[in-house]
């Protein structure tokens, strides 16, 4: 199955996004993962409404990616606070690939605002692709996209709708499942 | 500086997302990776309207993560079609990590839709986070976020604006730059 005849309708990136795709969403998740826990702390540091940081957290809950927990100061009432669950912090390498492109194209002249090393040696941590089995850093042209088990073709639009369904040699404008740069 | 009383203002994560931070964006690199190039092959799979897709376009020509370059087949007029630049090739791992993320968690019964594997050897890639010295996978636990060389305080609010400002012990409300779980 060629790549353009693969329905994106169960595709994990736009699943993924289904979940995280508004962009305040994934920046609570930064701060969880930095340690914050409290609404009052994610309304200040992320900079959002009560109304829209109550609704982005009701999301995260909902989907599981946070959970809450009660916590009691000494002569206060019981309150509750947010915590990733694993689900949530599975989401590192998908954030630190983020803040990494970041801080590559579009941080200050001085550089980024913060830097996450290895608390062994110090040096950058870094998301990289890489082979399950080898574990050597892999690159797009290295990869190939094949159809996996729950492969569906796209709705097939009629004929009218696609109007360019030539298919010249090669098929240049049918790009298959393997990667082409 | 604490991680609270750091400025998100300047965050690379943000920043990242202000380019691709609608879930759209995202799926348009998806199918520029996997070697859709022409805007009807754009329109059609991602399944997005004329308008949307040609203002999200505009969007990533102007961050260059696309570019346009031209074409002609024969007997017809020179056209343009879209290509990554190395700015949207860096986007991979982020890619990557997010299918991976959605296919653990969000994938039908069957499996994922789509694989992605080692050419070499056919084993599955994999998003990781690892030590840019010793190319050892790093977890969160392991790493540790410290300010950079663009860190800038928070702007502070008034103390009415920070209900509360205790200072207890440990600083439970104020996580700090490193990192906990």
């Amino acid at each position: 199955m060629k790549w353009l005849d693969t329905s994106t309708e169960n595709c994990s990136i736009q699943r993924a996004l289904d979940v995280l795709g508004e962009k305040w969403t994934l920046l609570i998740v930064r701060d969880a993962v930095n340690g914050v826990r409290r609404f009052d702390d994610f309304r200040r540091h992320v900079g959002l409404s009560e109304a829209v940081l109550a609704d982005r957290l009701r999301k995260l809950l909902d989907a599981g990616v946070l959970e809450t927990r009660p916590y009691r100061e000494p002569g206060r009432r019981t309150r509750r606070d947010y915590h990733l669950t694993a689900k949530g912090w599975d989401l590192y390498p998908a954030l630190i690939a983020l803040m990494q492109w970041g801080d590559k194209y579009a941080a200050d002249a001085e550089g980024p605002p913060v830097e996450v090393r290895h608390r062994g040696c110090g040096a950058p941590v870094e998301a990289v692709v890489r082979c399950s089995a080898e574990h050597r850093a892999v690159g797009p042209r290295e990869a190939e996209v094949r159809p996996g088990p729950a492969a569906r073709p796209a709705p097939t639009a009629g004929p009218a709708a696609r109007p360019v369904a030539t298919s010249g040699p090669g098929g240049a404008s049918q790009p298959d499942a393997t990667l082409r740069r």
